[in-house]
């Protein structure tokens, strides 16, 4: 789609729009008619504000690598929370899930990727180094909870974390856990695919 | 979702981006995510600043109600087009993608909408009475194609649109035409639904 006919501004909007994953040129297009048509002189100034000011005001925890608008995150920084527990993650939206799910209290380490040696990211490139060196400082730690998803690179990176984490447990005097693997909530016995349930299985619970 | 834990500034851009058509929060998120760690500063600031000169700058074509950037729109400003053609359609979308096609020369008229009583739209609140205007402002016309698409409510809109034009149609010195309906490019009969497949032998062609 080249957008023939359209002024230079909305192309240009069009263009930068579209740049966004998940975002193509008519679904760009659509968006872009809406900022222009559909909302208030006010509205769309917001949003281009909030662009900006996100771009230039929004780090990284120092602590934790989640989110943050400089120094520790609020979660590091709140006295609510469990600072025993820190629980692995591989984004910033699985804390957001966690966080929704309202059973955590802990704290977070988010390692911001998963090791996929075919794209030539390896442990290293996460934020790994940084939890050995947190681990090491902070002695309030007692409990880690590795919870990454259930995609086979995500797997192999917990169980590469666990390997480390295990010799150094003993040392720092910590539990290392992972997420249970289950079957999900709503979910009937018959759809489960054979994964699903040979963990869930296999993960019982005596009751 | 309310973006626990997220720094104000993304909250802001979350909730900003989460109010345009389309976006839900989740994809927000990740939108945000992507604005803050994976652009450059430069890009975010083009980003931000395309959204605000194309609220400020773009409005629509005083003669076609197409996209423009002031006065007439590109194709209605035009010395390449042939202005005997005006081709009827509901919203700027068409437009691109008749343009797309490639294969029309003609000029255009922009309903912005249809007819649909349900929504309280009714035919005044479509840039019905301005085409009626020009058409008798406007002698180089002789052709008049209605262009919407095959809804229910666009094709009641073509047909009181045809049914006040008919009416006019001689006095002015002009053809109406409507946008052939048959089946689409590259499909299989069998797989057709009936309406097309109706409509197909019903405008059958002489060869």
């Amino acid at each position: 789609m080249d957008g023939s006919g359209l002024p230079a501004a909305m192309r240009r909007l069009v263009s930068e729009l579209a740049s966004l994953p998940g975002i193509g040129e008519k679904n760009a297009i659509r968006l872009a008619f809406h900022i222009i048509f559909k909302t208030s002189k006010d509205k769309a100034l917001r949003l281009s504000q909030a662009v900006r000011l996100a771009r230039d005001e929004i780090c990284v925890c120092e602590t934790c690598f989640h989110f943050s608008s400089g120094g520790k995150c609020s979660i590091c920084d709140s006295a609510g929370r469990d600072f025993s527990t820190v629980c692995v993650i591989e984004q910033p939206l699985d804390l957001i899930a966690i966080e929704q799910s309202g059973g955590y209290k802990g704290v977070y380490h988010v390692l911001h990727g998963f090791i996929s040696p075919i794209d030539g990211i390896g442990p290293e490139d996460l934020k790994l180094r940084e939890f050995i060196k947190r681990l090491q400082s902070d002695s309030r730690i007692k409990e880690v909870i590795l919870a990454t998803s259930s995609r086979i690179e995500s797997v192999a990176t917990s169980n590469f974390i666990a390997e480390i984490l295990k010799k150094r447990a003993d040392k720092f005097g910590i539990k290392i856990y992972r997420i249970s693997q289950g079957i999900p909530a709503g979910s009937d016995i018959e759809h489960l695919d054979q994964t699903t349930l040979r963990n869930a299985i296999a993960d019982r619970k005596e009751i």
